[in-house]
């Protein structure tokens, strides 16, 4: 986590999402690969690759949900992809959303912090208590790993669990928000030294008061902030959430997707003439124009990055 | 779900829980196979005909943690695993708890009601709103598939979010239950003339005074009850929740990890002498004894199985 916030303070907030659903990859470009997860590796690898030279994300974030849609052949996609990231020098967060109890939370640390899917920081689901954190955070102290909690969805349901009012007062976010603050204490006794806890919180960019009271309440907390460009969140709410201690912004469609809006290539896709390098150009010139908007909007808000 | 709950009319209420981690078969067995994922297959595999040739279960939970623990060759035995109960003709539960938003739930309810993955109920985690359980109910209605939600957990931690109090009155698991009675109501008028749900709830078995309520609750919900067994859940309060709609019992390392504490096979194991086929003969007996013990305190609590 100290990593990738120094990486986002260098390259820019902009967290690229590989949610890389095998339909994005048109169909007669898929065909001259052994396979579609293998078109979505080769697609992501071409992506990696154009970020890599021009410095512009923070990270790269990669959904499992479309690697297990595709299957065996997409979990070997998901690995790959996890590697290529990581040989490139830059942070992996896996979006896993796990969360489970006891021996099985166990294994889901095992999952992802050792072997083939191994990541360096993964997004979990605290539903089913606390207690269900605690391998992961054994990671974060002997792995150098590191993960953040879902604590403000950017999407309506919010409001269905997160958002409800507790009798004893505040949100449930509040309450998971005070537990992580907690954790943040604990660890940072075992991390001296270094600026950011292992431990961060999801926290969506489609409302702005939240977003203010949230950034206000958890000032020390690394943020992982879904829902800026295809899921309708704004740059300005990304600059309230970028202040104190910073955090990451991620945009998945509006990057692997870019390329469907892109006027330079219309003629192409008429044609069906589109390569994987097209879109991978697209993807870049997707990722530069975030990272300007961003940064312009962190910025105007004071915040760090 | 409706083949579920005929099932365990018929057979008993025992889920056979294949949480096979690796670490259970012995390094002197595993050794005699391609990997550890190999031996932790073909050790499924001889339970599963076990429990066919006796009857004696319900269906079969696989817990994706211990799969994805072992990496890309973990997902094979678990791709195998899957179709290995399902065709044996057994109802194959994939416990997941994937839980995300849009896009991403798509793709997970495609990762698991089709393709190499299928099952035919996965477990689901409610935390980022009921919108997310849509698409797996388009799949309860398009291929007959069904989920379980979870409402109140094994687990310590359930005091953490699930049973905190809400001020508008009632506990956060409350507010779930609420919305699968809704989503009930619907699906019965879609699947007219089916007795149980495409919809269940997953409940612990480890407090009794809660297990009465909920029963009460959700009378004509379908139950996912783990605890029993390894995790400390007694079989009379399964006793409790099997009434009305009924559930299925889940018990995981009560039945893979049987074999240590079996007598009958102490001295092949201190001479290190054990067999796969010890372990599932071991295993079956655990299910037998499981079914007889829970079928008793199902009777005795007048359930309906």
């Amino acid at each position: 986590m100290q990593r990738l916030q120094e990486a986002a303070k260098k390259n820019g907030p902009l967290c690229v999402g590989l949610d890389t659903d095998a339909s994005y990859v048109p169909e007669y470009i898929a065909k001259n690969f052994s396979s579609p997860a293998q078109a979505v590796l080769e697609y992501n690898k071409a992506i990696i690759q154009r970020v890599k030279a021009e410095n512009c994300a923070a990270c790269f974030k990669v959904q499992a949900a479309y690697y297990e849609a595709m299957g065996l052949a997409g979990m070997e996609a998901y690995a790959k992809t996890l590697r290529a990231v990581r040989e490139a020098g830059f942070v992996a967060i896996s979006d896993v959303k796990r969360g489970d109890i006891a021996a099985s939370a166990d294994a889901y640390a095992r999952a992802h912090f050792t072997g083939d899917f191994e990541t360096d920081i993964i997004t979990v689901n605290p539903y089913m208590g606390f207690e269900t954190l605690e391998p992961f955070i054994n990671y974060c102290k002997s792995a150098g790993k590191g993960f953040f909690v879902l604590l403000r969805t950017s999407n309506p349901g919010a409001a269905d669990i997160e958002q409800k009012e507790l009798k004893q007062g505040g949100l449930v976010l509040d309450g998971v928000g005070a537990h992580l603050n907690k954790i943040k204490a604990e660890t940072d006794a075992l991390f001296a030294g270094q600026e950011c806890s292992p431990v961060g919180a999801v926290v969506g960019c489609t409302h702005q008061a939240d977003a203010a009271a949230i950034r206000a309440a958890y000032p020390d907390i690394f943020f992982l902030i879904p829902g800026y460009g295809a899921q309708g969140g704004a740059a300005d709410i990304c600059g309230t959430l970028l202040q104190k201690a910073g955090g990451t912004v991620n945009s998945s469609r509006g990057i692997v997707c870019a390329y469907k809006k892109d006027a330079s290539l219309q003629e192409k896709i008429a044609a069906s003439a589109l390569t994987l390098d097209d879109m991978a150009d697209s993807a870049l010139r997707a990722c530069l124009a975030a990272k300007t908007e961003l940064l312009r909007f962190a910025a105007a808000n004071g915040g760090k990055q």
